[in-house]
């Protein structure tokens, strides 16, 4: 028996999400029935991080055990000829037989995508937020400055949550502006886990923040009141992306995939 | 009666192409359909090019002719709620009662898309191909630039073309690494206009050169000849996207719309 791990990329457009359910298509579900069908086994992988429905993924991380024989390092061709194309595993490898992807200290980092038009562009209408009129970049990233650091998040958590402590650390916020595209403006999150839909709570916020709707100090207020009204809207599950998850060893120190 | 011109921008991965069918739906349709709802006429628009099954566009170009009070330049919004997201009618104005999109001179520009990594990324499956494996982008370009000028591109269409004459200009043709994400690589062709599938099939040869299956003079030797066999496959509709047309008066001088 010997634990695999893969590196998972998938546009999450069609999905209930990567939670496995009785009645929905997950990417878990369908992660599952790939992987029956090619070892005969029935297998339930174990995700790193559970994305919400509507939400995409370039490095999100799963293992499973195998008695199979197939080289640690060939899972994800012979998965992928199984999988919907918009399912994708980058990499696989081999990891300790009590590895667990959600057990260990972690770097996540999750990018926000707007699409900074006049008019919408349907090219990109899956994987961003539409968001029409100047946006003050700077003030964007001065005020994600104020998250870095170990917080109490409860006012940048929806109310659904069942986390047992809102207690989070996040290392870095940067805003940027893309100079090949400069329509397009990346808000890039970076902690050691995040409450339920919280980067898309303080994306909504920057977002507010930058078209001069509220103010930057209002992100300290919400933090210190731990109150969820004085934060922004929750923004749409389609501009949110997990780019990447680290690990203290590193698994796969060649690909770094970037949307 | 007042001429209307638009310009369209579509993912045009789930529609059957530009040209209205009586069975299948097509951008020309949805803009048709659009346009009845929205002013009681049975409007019928006239494309400047009528796009492939599954190709995309940033700047298309229609004109219609309308008994509609609404200012020309809000007809954009008011058809934007009429029609799917993937349809987008970036910006709309008048023209002269004569003005025939097709009946101009103009240059094109078509950007084909290649994504260059190890593995497929879901997230540009839509808008690229997928080759892995190392380019030579000078060699590309290089083959390339022999195409620039005024030649008989008998080679470069497909059999099913009804084109008169398949002597065309092509003006430039640029190949180009995203510094922000270099795995993408973007063929850009500019030409007075084009033959059946005529950009696929320079994508499709320029790709072959440059993975070193074929030298930079095979695109000399084909144009001679004028020979289909003698060039390079047609690469898949999803890589390609009409980003621009410009017409010798600009019609719209404030929007260059970019993937």
């Amino acid at each position: 028996m010997r634990r695999i791990i893969c590196r998972v990329a998938y546009d999450g457009t069609t999905y209930s999400g990567w939670q496995e359910q009785p009645t929905a298509v997950t990417i878990e579900g369908e992660l599952n029935k790939a992987l029956q069908s090619l070892t005969g086994e029935e297998i339930h992988v174990i995700g790193a991080s559970r994305t919400d429905a509507g939400v995409h993924a370039l490095g999100n991380i799963c293992v499973f055990d195998t008695d199979s024989t197939i080289p640690p390092e060939r899972f994800n061709k012979a998965m992928n000829v199984r999988l919907p194309a918009d399912i994708r595993v980058v990499e696989s490898g081999e990891v300790a037989a009590d590895f667990h992807p959600r057990h260990q200290r972690t770097e996540k980092t999750y990018c926000y995508t707007i699409w900074n038009g006049d008019t919408e562009n349907p090219l990109w209408n899956r994987y961003s937020m539409h968001r029409y009129g100047e946006m003050d970049l700077d003030g964007m990233e001065l005020a994600g400055k104020h998250l870095v650091g170990t917080h109490d998040f409860k006012a940048f958590c929806s109310a659904r949550t069942s986390a047992e402590t809102t207690v989070r650390t996040i290392y870095d916020v940067t805003v940027q502006r893309s100079v090949e595209k400069p329509e397009l403006i990346y808000i890039r999150v970076t902690g050691n886990g995040f409450l339920y839909n919280m980067v898309r709570i303080i994306a909504g916020t920057l977002v507010e923040i930058g078209a001069g709707l509220r103010n930057r100090e209002s992100v300290l207020y919400a933090l210190r009141e731990k109150d969820r009204t004085l934060a922004g809207p929750t923004a749409p599950a389609k501009g949110l992306c997990l780019e990447e998850i680290r690990y203290p060893d590193a698994f796969f120190p060649t690909i770094r995939a970037k949307l």
